[in-house]
């Protein structure tokens, strides 16, 4: 039998190439190995979300993003986490067995509280409770995460290793499966790729938009004329070539030290290169958004195969805790 | 159309005459003039519980209490809170519209904190807001608190104006009802009676085990022999009387101050007193008892009627919150 994987995703709408690189390709080609659980967390969305006018359009697209992708809803789950109500029940219980220190320590949970000192409110401080529900819920026993989400991961596992010390073995400790991708950068050359910071490439922009967005990315800054040399291990296009361009990128980094090659023809040349690796997936969308209907009808049945795994976890956590 | 109630009360199992001269025979007035929704709280409970293993006897003792004393399930909606777990999703959701803040300065909170420091769990913090959405849930308008239960209910009308303030009017801010009984002290003469601390008397009790119980009573500490004259104004058993004897309250008083009446005899009154005013509902309480899928049933509707009002509500947050 195969092994038992969660992995879930705010819905951020259209996905970047710092989520395909990241993420999503990952999440595809774990598909044959494990039995696959994924998830677009909209209720964890509204802990930092004020604005909430856009959420359904942007679970829609991202989900298009998803399946065009390759996650195959005949091998895999997908869902949005509300349409499995039963998650914020075990929320609920498991919170009564975390320690409110151990969240208040949480590294992530500190950053966020700079971020909007304004709105540290309750579901925020909750937030790897309900990350911890979303896992164990399904009994997952990995779980697909970059190096920044160990801590709430460690969480995760110590919470369910509470549980099961408190009312008996109930949940396998989930087990972190770091990916191996390095953090995609944004076209500021700086932070992140983020759609929130505005510096990244969305996979379904067409062609043209794919240019437009690579033009304004950050290279060099010390490389101000064509003629200066350029600096390929500091330069974020170059990086970027890493991904796409792998055969040329030996050549590439000869070019630009010597100045032979300069930004926009090297920015032209990637951005041909993400056209071309990304026509399948842009064709693949665009078969899929013709049937809006199609898009419903998978979140619909991934929600139902997930719920009859939930409610069973449920009620036995509602015995063990003598609620029925 | 009458104005709705909620209140809620944890499961304790066997109520005691602090339970029933406070909450209990006051919502049984409430039952003609309000729609009335009345619930056992088992969530709650586990914020607080450490052992649950009595959880479902507690409940149907309770039960059997509320149901002898006079609420009724043809007025009432009586359920138990887990039984309806649409209140865990509003907790879910409410918790993203309110502030840490507000929470870890509640008195409440801090109390308990210090009678549990060792079990400050994430759910102890959020008591409030599941109590908002105990309240909220059914949009009741009224809730009947005592004087120590006035800051939660502060806290529910403020989580409520906010959820207004931001998703548009939902919930009508609930007001609070006193109830004018006062504080029953325990048989230690100095708590509250509560069951916890062991000073309490059952309202279950058979005649004997009552006598038994009240003779165990603290008194007038002064008052060391038959002969000494006692101080009615500082005795608990006078007190208690006020209750149960009102018609000889005046005689009693003056004589316990020339020392006429004992304190056995004045426990022994008060005894009999108590049992008398008790009889119809033990009678009504040992009916009930004979038959153990009545209170199955009365929860079981209970829950279906309290669900159709949750599941309509649940729907119009999810809706005002993006999430449908």
């Amino acid at each position: 039998m195969k092994r038992r994987i969660f992995s879930g995703a705010r819905p951020t709408g259209r996905q970047h190439l710092g989520n395909y690189l990241g993420a999503l390709q990952n999440w595809v080609s774990l598909q044959d190995e494990y039995d696959c659980i994924y998830c677009s967390v909209d209720v964890h969305a509204l802990t930092t979300l004020e604005d909430t006018s856009s959420l359904q359009t942007d679970i829609y697209e991202m989900m298009l993003d998803w399946l065009a992708a390759g996650l195959d809803p005949q091998k895999s789950i997908l869902f949005v986490q509300s349409h499995v109500p039963e998650v914020m029940q075990l929320y609920t219980l498991l919170g009564m067995v975390t320690p409110l220190g151990w969240l208040l320590r949480m590294p992530t949970f500190k950053e966020k509280v700079k971020i909007q000192p304004y709105n540290v409110n309750y579901g925020l401080v909750g937030y790897p409770v309900l990350m911890t529900a979303d896992i164990v819920i399904y009994k997952a026993e990995v779980v697909p995460v970059g190096e920044d989400q160990l801590p709430h991961l460690e969480m995760a596992r110590a919470i369910a290793r509470r549980f099961n010390n408190l009312f008996g073995d109930t949940f396998p400790e989930p087990q972190a499966k770091l990916t191996s991708f390095p953090m995609v950068l944004g076209l500021d050359g700086k932070e992140k790729m983020s759609k929130q910071l505005g510096n990244d490439i969305e996979i379904a922009l067409s062609p043209e938009e794919t240019i437009e967005r690579v033009m304004t990315a950050v290279t060099d800054p010390a490389r101000q004329y064509r003629n200066d040399p350029g600096h390929p291990e500091i330069c974020n296009i170059y990086r970027l070539q890493g991904y796409f361009n792998p055969s040329q990128l030996d050549a590439l980094a000869v070019q630009c030290r010597s100045a032979e090659i300069g930004c926009v023809d090297c920015k032209t040349l990637l951005a041909q290169k993400i056209n071309s690796a990304l026509e399948p997936f842009r064709e693949r969308r665009a078969a899929l958004a013709a049937k809006p209907q199609y898009v419903k009808d998978v979140l619909a049945d991934g929600a139902n195969r997930a719920q009859v795994i939930a409610r069973e976890t449920l009620t036995e956590v509602k015995q063990k805790m003598g609620l029925i």
